[in-house]
């Protein structure tokens, strides 16, 4: 199949797919859905498009849809700054065609590209991307924490791409063709996919429910709070990924009021312990009769509680569910993923206030960690990457 | 949690869960969706339950949900036929719960049960739990075809459970409870998940599409053929799970239309050659002006098609997409689950003739093989498999 470039960036629809593509023209604000996207599935689920290009890459404001894939590549050693170039150009073609329901170059599965359920593919840069480069880095690993057991197999990165949609078939043709076109470049480290409940399945009201059962994302920053946390006035930020194993077995075996206490939330409603909904902001200087905070100490979100907006993280975890072992004990937790401006200052921080001290590390345990620096988006006739690359 | 028994078979609605539980009282004709519930997601996509208790287990003529679980077991030796009947009371128990909505028995993670979106639990009986209940088993193992590559870790199993429902959460909550139910009795033998289009996302008017990109269900019997073709006067039926990779990356190097001649249909609409439309039934007796056949000999459908309505199966896949390799290569393929009355009458000569000469077969590679039989379904205060091992 050959498509030429200026029909394809003049938004002409696809013979045989039936699906008009809109969004492609549109220099317009990442991340934003187009109306009629969302989480409350709509019959165009399907043709709902996230928007490309922008001075931020999308798939990161954006509502996390139902089903992601987080694909890290190994760079082998003499790659230079001139190949990771030529890469990262073919890579941004790929997902300015693939996000706005266009086939990829050289789509050897045209006809799985016409509806692209919200798609997003957003690239990270690890610290070895940076060396081959020969640039500075501005992520490096994270330091070792006590509570972490980490797994080669989950950790590290020189490429990060990310991939979410609301089909799972959508993301998989995404990933095939992503991977054909970074893999002359590199080795795939570690694929981990994940997922969040399907479009127009939700508690109306409610943030989605994680594995355990608890409603998790409650406490996101939003609106102009979002924007100070997650971006750099370059329009860049950066990502940690980390494959948390939750010990659900163990959990299974305390009360629903010890699984309140290891967060300080309710199962059911998600509100604090001092409040009554789940939008509640904690009260953390409450006491009860007895003169103790009715936020318990050492919960979950007390630990993880950020008071200056600046200082906040994104969380947009997917769960992960692999094959039970013959005894028929699971394999599940979080592929928890956070964005903010600045890892140092943000994550650093709470990470290491958590492994100190949180009840909920008694069932959760970090076995996959990688950093990520993202780039800012770029223009229709840009690349992502070329503000480091070019 | 404590739930009487009484409590949820009137079907009272469920503290702290919000979602009303109806269809529990009802037993209706196993498999009719309850209005509102189908492909064209709607905001109850959530909450759309489909029937547990009739004369035939649900999940086979209901129409695929996005997600589906296969879980096979190995029954230690020396399992008799009591145990295995306390083993499909529980079992039953559980999933008649879970459908409607309603948490398992002691689930510990009753919040996760509340979306049934569409879930189903359908039971399959191994040649091994025959010889364990000392009774004569109404299938047995596949004979060995030469395309076969069959691998242990994805063949066999004397008992399987099929879990299928529009949320990717909802199947490993239930999957997670039922094998909690039956892992006493057994060991996991296998776990197989899948997917289809999600809910909402569908090229209007056509079949879902698999990963080689084709339409895929086109031909499967409906209606009153379906009811000959799948069920046994008794309400019990046969199921065959073949695991079956495609060497995708060789059907890359396709032309669209040798990709088209190896099935006998068009990649883009689905029709036959002798037709325009995916539902135009194909003509094989038509010859073009040198006088060959339209539909070529050796093609996909030619080989599959059946003419007598009692004689079809109904073709019941999901997509499989395992990690790709180091070197980028995919791991994909079809949980390719068919349903037919007798597969000695039905399934057999029909694999025979693909196994034979099929164009496809140089694009795909049987890797596991298992049968089931699948007792009928079973009233409210019955159990599945009483007629065997009650
Ligand atoms: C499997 C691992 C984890 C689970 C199951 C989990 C679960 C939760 C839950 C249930 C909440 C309360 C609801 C919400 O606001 O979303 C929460 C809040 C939070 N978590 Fe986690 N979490 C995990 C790991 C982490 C990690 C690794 C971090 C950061 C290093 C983190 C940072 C936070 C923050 C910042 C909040 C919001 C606190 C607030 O301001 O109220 N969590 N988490
Ligand atoms: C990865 C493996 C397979 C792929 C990709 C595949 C693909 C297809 C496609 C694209 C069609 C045409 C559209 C349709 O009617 O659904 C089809 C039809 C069919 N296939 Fe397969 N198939 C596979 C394996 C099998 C197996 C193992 C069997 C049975 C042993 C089978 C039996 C049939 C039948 C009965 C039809 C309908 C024929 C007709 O009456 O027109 N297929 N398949």
């Amino acid at each position: 199949m050959t498509i030429r470039r200026r029909t394809i960036l003049t938004g002409g629809a696809l013979a045989g797919g039936g699906v008009a593509v809109g969004a492609l023209g549109a220099l317009a604000a990442s991340g934003a859905p187009k109306p009629g996207a969302g989480a409350g599935a709509a019959p165009d689920t399907g043709s709902a498009v996230v928007a490309f290009h922008g001075a931020r890459q999308a798939g990161i404001a954006t509502e996390p849809p139902a089903h992601a894939s987080f694909v890290a590549f190994t760079l082998p050693g003499g790659t230079d700054r001139r190949a990771l170039g030529r890469m990262m150009r073919l890579l941004t073609d790929d997902a300015r065609r693939l996000t706005q329901g266009v086939p990829a170059l050289g789509d050897t599965d045209a006809q799985l590209a016409v509806l692209p359920a919200r798609l997003t593919v957003t690239f990270g840069f690890g610290p070895g991307l940076y060396s081959a480069a020969k640039v500075a880095s501005p992520v490096k690993d994270l330091p070792g924490f006590t509570i972490d057991r980490l797994e080669k197999r989950w950790s590290g990165g020189d490429l990060l791409i990310q991939i979410c949609a609301d089909d799972a078939l959508t993301v998989a043709h995404a990933q095939r063709m992503l991977i054909k076109d970074a893999r002359p470049f590199g080795a795939v480290r570690w694929v981990q996919t994940g997922f969040r409940r399907s479009p127009g399945v939700q508690q109306a009201g409610f943030t989605q429910r994680n594995l355990l059962g608890q409603l998790d994302g409650t406490a996101n920053p939003a609106g102009g709070a979002l924007d100070t946390a997650v971006w750099a006035p370059d329009g860049s930020t950066t990502l940690v990924v980390r494959r948390i194993r939750t010990e659900i077995e163990k959990w299974d075996l305390l009360s629903v009021t010890d699984k309140e206490n290891a967060v300080g939330r309710r199962m059911d409603s998600g509100a604090p312990f001092t409040g009554v909904n789940e939008r509640d902001e904690p009260d953390f200087a409450a006491l009860d009769a007895g003169g103790l905070p009715v936020m318990p100490d050492y919960a979950h979100v007390t630990r993880a509680h950020v008071t200056d907006p600046a200082l906040k993280i994104l969380r947009r975890p997917y769960n992960y569910d692999g094959a039970p072992n013959a005894a028929g004990h699971p394999d599940s937790g979080l592929i928890f993923a956070s964005y903010q401006a600045s890892i140092e200052r943000q994550y650093l921080p709470l990470q290491q206030r958590l492994a100190e001290r949180d009840l909920l590390n008694e069932w959760i345990t970090p076995i996959g960690s990688a950093v990520f620096a993202v780039p800012a988006g770029c223009a229709e006739d840009g690349w992502i990457g070329a503000e480091v690359l070019g």
